[in-house]
Order: C-alpha cells, then sequence, then structure tokens
C-alpha cells in the first residue's frame, strides 16, 4: 500500500519537538531512581526538587476536614463552584496578602487556582505568538518551555537557548538581578524571591521595570511564589506595592511553600482590570476579561475543601502556624548558607528565599556536582545548568526538609570535598 | 504624545476575539441572577448546568478525610505527587473501567487530572494547527472554543459556526449521531453518552468511528463523562472496548458526574502508548509522550486526599453507593422523560444519559423557551442553541436535581405549556 505515504495524517505540534529533553525535574528523578534502584540500602536525602516535607498545621487541616464535613450533607454540599475562586477566599487574599500593604488589588481581579506551573504556564495562551519574549538566565523552565510548545520560539542553540526570546543574564556580577533588556520587548518574567538564585528584588529595582514596562508598553509576568519567605523588612512582597504596576503586571502567588500545600495544591494569579494590552486592529483590551475567558473555558475552580482550608490560613492561628513552618525552613537555609560560606563556598540566597544557590567548586559542572554529590553523598540538590545556561557551574539546595536530614546532608557533603 | 501610536505593546491572542458571546454557563449564570435579583423571592429550580446535588457518599467521605488526616502527620505527609496521578489510583482505573470491560488499557496509560473539561480543553495543544477538526452539532462547547483560542478557525458565521472547522449535523433524522464526514478530517470529537442531546452511541457506530479513523489515519477524542450513566447493556462504555481503538482514540473520564465530584475535581484520560500522529517530516511520534510532557510542564497532579477519596469509589462499598447515586438521578431523567412524552413532545435521551433533550414545542427558540421557563415557571435548563447552531429548537433538561425539585419543576413547566 504505497497510498498510506500521500494519507493525510492527524499531526502533532511540531513545537513540542524543540524541548529540550526532559523537564528537569522528571530528568532528576530518573537519576535518583537509577541510583537507588541499583542501591537499595543507600539513605537518600533529597534538597533538590523543593519540595516540602513538614506536615499541614492544626488549623488548617481542621478546616479541610469541615470542608468534607460539608460536603457529605446535602443541605451544604457545594457543587461547581465559580471558576475564579470562592469569594470568601479572594476576599481574604486581597484584604491579607494585598490591601494590608498599601496594595490596591481587589477581590474580583484574584483568580484561585490549582497551582502557579498552571498558571504561570497557561498565562502565554493570552497573549499573542509575535510577543518578543523576555526571561532571565538561570530561569524557571516553565516559562521558557511552555512559550517553546506555543511556538513563540526557534530551536535551541547548543547552550539550551530558543532563538527568539530575549535572555537577561543573571551572575555574580549583577547579583543574580536582571537587567533592563537594552531592546524592546514586550512581555517579562520576573521571579521574586527567585527560583532557584534565592536572590530578591529590592523596591528600586522593582520600581525601574514598573517603568520600563509603562515606557515600553509591556507586561510584566511577576512570579512571588516565595513571598512569604521574605525576611528582610524592606522587600517587596508584591509588585503592586510599586505605584502603577495595576496598569502593567500579573502577580502570581501559591500556598506550596508557605503552607505546605505542595500535594493540596492551591494557588492564585491576580490580574488587575487596569491591565490592558493591544489587538492586531491596536485597539487596547482588557487583560483580565481574556484570562476570565480562559479561566471559565479551561478550567472548573478548586475542590471546595481545599479553598475552605486555604482560607484558614489567613486565621490569627493559621498566620502563626504558618509562620512556625516558614521559621523553620529558613532556620534550615542558614545553616546550609552558614556551613558553606565557612567552606570558602560563593554562596547566594537563602535570606528570603528557601533556596541556597552556590557556585560549584573548582569549575565543576552543574550536573557532574548532582551527579557526585548523588553518588559521593547520597544527597539530592538540583544542578544550577537545569535552570539554563546561565545556571552551568552553579547548585540549588532547598531548605525544604527535616532538621536532621539537613545536618546530616551538610556533613555528607562536608566530607565529599 | 504621538510617538505612543507608534510604540509597540504587548499584544493579546486576538483569537479570543472570535469567540462569541460568554461561555454558555456563565451568560446562563447571567440571565438567572438577573431574574432572581428582581425577584428575591422566587424560588428557582436549577435543571440547567448539569452540577450534581447530592452529596458525597460514606465510603468516599471517610477515604477524603483519611487522606487528609495522612497530611497531618510529617511521618505520612505527601508533598508533590507524581503528575500522572498515584499508581494506586491508575491501577484501580485500568483495572475496574477497562480491563474488566476487555480493553487492553494498562495504569501507565493513564492520566489522572482535575476535571475533563481541563483535559478536553487542554488536549488540542499536542496537536499542530493544520489539523482538520470535526464536532458534532449540537456539541459541547469547550471543543469548539478551545480551537477558536488556538487559532484552528475563522471568524463565525451567523449561526455561531466557525470557519475552518467540520460541523457534523446531530438532528431528529439521524437520531442525533454524528455521521461519518464526506471528506477527510484529522481530529474528531465524539461523545458519548452525549452531552447535550443524551443520546449513546452504539458497538456497531463506534467501530465504524475507529474504522475511519484508521482509514484516514485522524485521531478520535473521545469524551465518556457520562459513561457510568449507561443503563442498557449491549452500549458499549469506553471506545477501547472497539477493537484497534487504542491505535486511532483519547478516551476522557470524570468522576464529576457519577461520584458527585463537581466540587471535589478529579477526572482522567486516556493516551494509549500505541496511538502516534505525524510530525510535518513526516515521523510517526507518540501521542502519548506528548501530552506526558504537557502535563509535566503545565499540571503539578491532583490534590492528595482527592485521589485518596477517588480511589475509594472503586472498593465494593464505594460501588455500591455510587450506583444508588446514579439510580437516583436516572430515576429523575425516566420522570422527567416519562411526563415530556406524555405530553406529546419530542423527547430523547434520558435512558443512558442523565441529560434529557427535548424539542421546544410551538417552534420557539431555546432562548426563549429559557427565558419563558425561567419567567414563568422559575425553572432553568440550558438553551439547546448554546451548544451550536445544530441545538437550537432544542432544550436540555438535567436529571442532577433532588426529587422533589424535579416533581415541582414539571407541574411549574406543564402549567405554562
Amino acid at each position: 500500500m504505497t497510498s498510506q505515504f500521500f494519507n493525510p495524517m492527524a499531526q502533532i505540534n511540531d513545537n513540542f519537538l524543540k524541548l529540550k529533553a526532559g523537564y528537569l525535574f522528571p530528568e532528576i528523578a530518573r537519576r535518583v531512581k537509577s541510583y537507588q534502584d541499583e542501591h537499595p540500602d543507600a539513605k537518600i536525602i533529597r534538597l533538590g526538587i523543593g519540595d516540602v516535607v513538614k506536615s499541614l498545621t492544626p488549623t488548617i487541616a481542621h478546616a479541610f476536614h469541615e470542608g468534607v464535613d460539608e460536603m457529605t450533607s446535602d443541605s451544604s454540599f457545594r457543587g461547581y463552584g465559580p471558576e475564579q475562586g470562592y469569594a470568601f477566599l479572594r476576599e481574604l487574599i486581597a484584604k491579607h496578602d494585598f490591601n494590608s500593604r498599601g496594595a490596591n488589588i481587589s477581590a474580583d481581579e484574584i483568580f484561585i487556582s490549582d497551582g502557579s506551573k498552571c498558571d504561570s504556564g497557561n498565562i502565554q495562551e493570552i497573549f499573542g505568538l509575535n510577543n518578543v519574549i523576555a526571561v532571565s538566565d538561570p530561569v524557571y523552565p516553565v516559562y521558557v518551555d511552555t512559550n517553546v510548545m506555543a511556538g513563540r520560539t526557534g530551536e535551541a542553540n547548543q547552550q539550551g537557548q530558543y532563538e527568539g526570546l530575549v535572555y537577561m543574564p543573571c551572575c555574580a556580577e549583577n547579583n543574580f538581578t536582571p537587567e533592563l533588556p537594552q531592546s524592546h520587548v514586550d512581555i517579562i518574567y520576573l521571579c521574586s524571591p527567585n527560583n532557584p538564585t534565592g536572590t530578591v528584588m529590592t523596591r528600586d529595582q522593582l520600581k525601574a521595570w514598573v517603568e520600563y514596562a509603562k515606557k515600553e508598553s509591556a507586561i510584566i509576568l511577576f512570579d512571588a511564589a516565595y513571598e512569604a519567605f521574605i525576611s528582610e523588612a524592606d522587600k517587596p512582597h508584591s509588585i503592586y506595592e510599586i505605584e502603577g504596576a495595576r496598569d502593567v503586571a500579573i502577580e502570581f502567588r501559591s500556598f506550596s511553600k508557605s503552607a505546605g500545600f505542595t500535594g493540596v495544591r492551591c494557588a492564585f494569579t491576580v490580574v488587575p482590570k487596569t491591565l490592558m494590552a493591544k489587538s492586531e486592529t491596536g485597539a487596547e483590551v482588557s487583560v483580565h476579561a481574556l484570562w476570565n475567558r480562559r479561566h471559565c473555558t479551561k478550567f472548573n475552580g478548586v475542590c471546595y475543601p481545599v479553598q475552605k482550608a486555604t482560607a484558614a490560613i489567613y486565621s490569627e492561628a493559621g498566620q502563626s502556624e504558618v509562620r512556625g513552618l516558614i521559621k523553620g525552613y529558613m532556620e534550615n537555609a542558614a545553616l546550609v548558607r552558614d556551613r558553606f560560606l565557612a567552606r570558602g563556598l560563593k554562596v547566594y540566597g537563602g535570606v528570603n528565599a528557601p533556596y541556597i544557590w552556590v557556585q560549584a567548586p573548582n569549575g565543576m559542572g552543574s550536573w557532574d556536582l548532582f551527579d557526585k554529590l548523588l553518588h559521593e553523598a547520597q544527597v539530592v540538590g538540583t544542578p544550577g545548568a537545569g535552570f539554563g545556561a546561565g545556571g552551568e557551574g552553579y547548585f540549588r539546595i532547598s531548605a525544604f526538609a527535616h532538621r536532621e536530614n539537613v545536618l546530616e546532608a551538610l556533613d555528607r557533603i562536608e566530607k565529599v570535598f
């Protein structure tokens, strides 16, 4: 049957073929599993993927149970909720996370979702394919990969950088903070506190970005998933603390790391109603309306008991418990930071973020250090190169671990070097 | 500042502007709210959106609580789960929903998600923009709208049909079952039991579709979200009951309607590893691998306690309880069907699906009937025209309601006519 060669056939989205290797964390999981299979007795300590280890706190768990109980009686049962999330939760968020910090964000500008990875991955759908996209390097891979899949890039070069994206180098010289691009860009992904480098942007730096976006009619996609870990009082938690940011920025937040929700799934995105972008005809279009349409068409809202549990985070008891979780992780971060500094390593982050970004010693490559630590110390970190060419030669250590494991890992690492 | 007119500006995805009005259900909600605001005392009965009303059953709720309890102790806490869902759940699904019916589907071909709307909306991302897409008319709007957003269509005509899509008319003459297209199509959305018409495809009809897909190297996106409501023993529950379907079909399933999970959120998608599509170069590419990459990059797995609750559906007690829920709803469907038939109305569905599809009397339009029933009987249904041009003149009644409300609604409707 030669005719089959001329037969039309369902076609894939070829952009997927441009993606390099697996998504970072599955690749790490693969290497760890392979090592564990060969060494079934090895006690591997995971400081890699940045997953929390401390259980849900009592107040949050209590509300979670209450939510489930409500679902077990016809009179209090809740079916489909609003796609945007329940008002009771959105109002708490607006008040506690924004209004209390002088940021003018209202409940109906907030969209509850099941994760920041989803939101920061999906947000590009509402923008045109011709926008010029800027990302920092190193970068959280989701920003890049989702734009590749959508067709906003060409192929990747040897360093894994995709044609058509504007990379903003973050390195020791600029303290791992992206600088304003020399040429015009339309959409800028910023992440502060930063994943992976653990650095945080100052008020003045954010101000400069808001001004840039105003001047260039650009939009900032501001990922603040780690804002709860900011310890220095003068650092902004939200981009909306900067005047005018409402008109140029979308912000992503998550309960994954702050409240231990990585297995529970709740996050939110803020799209101010004053944020506009242009259509092909040059007309200004509400970005909020587009995201709302996307959310209503492709999403069905977050599990009700989860939203109820999330609301409990904002109670007095919930706040106090969550602060306790964060304090524990940040003490881990300080331990790692101090021990590494004492060994003469170059260390960033760990003060306003749960990540320590460390330069691999002796000019080692990131994946080489990953394999060395896995094989010789049974410690899993994240190779900086997994976050882009700019991360080569660096390594990310996560503070999300039990204290005894952090101490044990530090002892083991010190023996290797 | 005239220069602002020449200033580049972030651009929206213009395809969103092609979408007609709001998504159907928000539009219904708007009209109902507007009526309720004007008539605060009116007791509105909702048989519209198709949302369940019966609470979670004891076995499922118990497992849900257990899942939350596990999350409250460090030793049993679970953070990020596999993006594809926990194996314990995928294995239950493979065994009970597929293997037990002679369908050869394995656990690692199943992807757990937070909703079928999400999955059936997102699936098009992994396919190229040049595929010819076929949908039935009337149709579940998500299939169409997500292809519009992605740029696979031109503008809509007066009837709301988009240029570039192949519409398969479903009407009384073909018992609301789509017929094989006359020309080649690459991707076909099929929904059986059907939303909105309540009809179900026979084994022979599905067989013809699988053969068509094989011959044309097309892919079938089979939405079986309502399979649990099939009451006739000879009707297939899964497309994989048809030989060869593994090579041509993706199937969507949901716990929303069967187990009352609309507010809990759990569903799954089956992408067999033998399903291939071609790249631009003509190479065959694994569709499973693409969906896995999409899932890992843009999704973080379903809430652990929810997956635990979902697994309980497959226990003996869970199965029996869920059958009870379904029985109650299907008794509603029979009531509506019988009363409408007795009034001489033309009625479809309601036997293997929780939806009754009724022809509006006296040549009325769908939205006119919607407004009439809302204003005169305070009953909310779904206008058939909301599902596409082919639904004009029809009306969907959902069986998801408490019995007393169904009876009251039927009494009120009979008074109106």
